[in-house]
């Protein structure tokens, strides 16, 4: 049977950073089953905390706490000192050094990272932008974009371009189609700027079948035929070639690795 | 002058956690100026490592380390103990705990987190759907969604959708508008599922002017005006009411939190 270890997640704003870690922790101990579902953000209340903690000692938990009050973490660290209680303390050990190293002590006010400034609106633009030319939808935002990526079906290019929006990249992005012209627009768009995303084909074959499923489909459709996807990944690197893109192969890459390789070769190009 | 405080974040895999982190804390230091462009992904080679670190000393910058691999971990902390670095290890301490609660070892496997399975899949999907039901394209959309969001213009129905969307979630939005009816579909949505969206008329008039800017038009125009968007506040309202649709303010709200309260309210009303 496999061991579950109950996780509690207490932050005083969202709680993502915990969330992210937990999540890279647990990849570790594929035999060991994590329970996140105890997720307690915007945490203000002292009572309520110690309560929530009792709750976790009870239920064997470890805790992963995001809090920027020094009360509200004096209240965890004395309690594990009394109970025995395991937690992880993501933020004092970091604001200390900082302090430490400054003499600046931090402000203590939760959610402060959330601020509504122009970086939030550049990236909520970049955000409408990216839905507004995906797909290829409409060639002007070739000629807008940070980033224009190419690539056959079911090359990851919709999320690919939504996460790199929330790092404030305007992308476009079109499918590459043997047999559909590409737009006059893309020859206007500095090579730097495209990326072609290439993929191998029996892991296209299987994402595609798996895509046919889930639409209901035939399998035995040409959309799934390891055939066809050679010969469109065949064009797609004439055009790559064609067009002095960049290419990324994106087999096995999640979403968040193909983004940082791509926002990696972007940045190495601007510092040139 | 503002003090300059570089940070090294290094992982072995993409480092976002690092990223979430660093700006949690950057946040509560607003007078201290943070270099976060010393980033230092897929790290796999210990004679780089060491020469990271030796930079990161000179700079006296504080390194924050996600390695899973015991080795590189090893290689940080014998270099801190020797030279004084400051570092932050965000895996180790907390893999430990787990350790030592369930007796099992972890992986020590990079970038084991990004597996590309069913719950991969639902993501890509879940981003493709919101993209494609994205401003009330397709009213087809409200009937396959998990949440449908409504509200009128400028109250980050796309940032949210994609960021729920992220989450798994299906997401359809529908932008308010008084003069144009609804669509049929939406009274065929069950009102657990709705969510309308609003936003105090002056911070949606800072807001609209803002965009007005962007898009180099006149301010004078009655996008911004005050009366208007009180008018579209009041019939946001009557449809959130007649459609029993749970609303939320999103006043001062990043995305973030908007999106946490609204995944809280799903799940609550799941768990009910």
């Amino acid at each position: 049977m496999k061991k579950t270890v109950p996780l509690y997640m207490i932050s005083d704003a969202v709680g993502e950073t915990s969330l992210k870690l937990v999540n890279a922790v647990a990849a570790q101990f594929p035999s060991v089953e994590f329970d996140m579902s105890y997720r307690f953000p915007f945490m203000k209340d002292e009572e309520e905390l110690k309560g929530i903690l009792s709750d976790a000692l009870k239920d064997g938990a470890i805790v992963v706490t995001t809090l920027v009050s020094s009360n509200l973490t004096e209240i965890v660290s004395d309690f594990s000192n009394r109970t025995g209680l395991q937690y992880i303390d993501l933020m004092c050990p970091f604001m200390e050094i900082v302090h430490q190293k400054t003499g600046v002590s931090p402000l203590q006010e939760a959610g402060t990272v959330h601020k509504l400034n122009q970086e939030y609106f550049n990236r909520v633009a970049a955000i409408e932008f990216a839905v507004k030319y995906d797909d290829g939808k409409d060639p002007k935002g070739f000629l807008e974009a940070d980033i224009v990526l190419l690539g056959i079906s079911r090359t990851s290019k919709t999320p690919l371009s939504m996460y790199l929006a929330n790092s404030r990249y305007k992308v476009a992005n079109l499918p590459l189609i043997p047999e559909v012209p590409l737009p006059e627009q893309l020859k206007q768009v500095p090579k730097e700027k495209l990326v072609g995303l290439i993929i191998e084909p029996e892991t296209q074959q299987k994402i595609r079948t798996s895509r046919l499923h889930s639409l209901g489909l035939q399998e035995n459709s040409r959309y799934a035929d390891i055939k066809r996807i050679k010969d469109e990944l065949k064009y797609a690197l004439e055009v790559f070639d064609d067009l002095g893109a960049f290419s990324l192969d994106v087999t096995n890459k999640s979403i968040e690795e193909a983004a940082t390789l791509i926002a990696e070769h972007m940045d190495s190009h601007l510092s040139v």
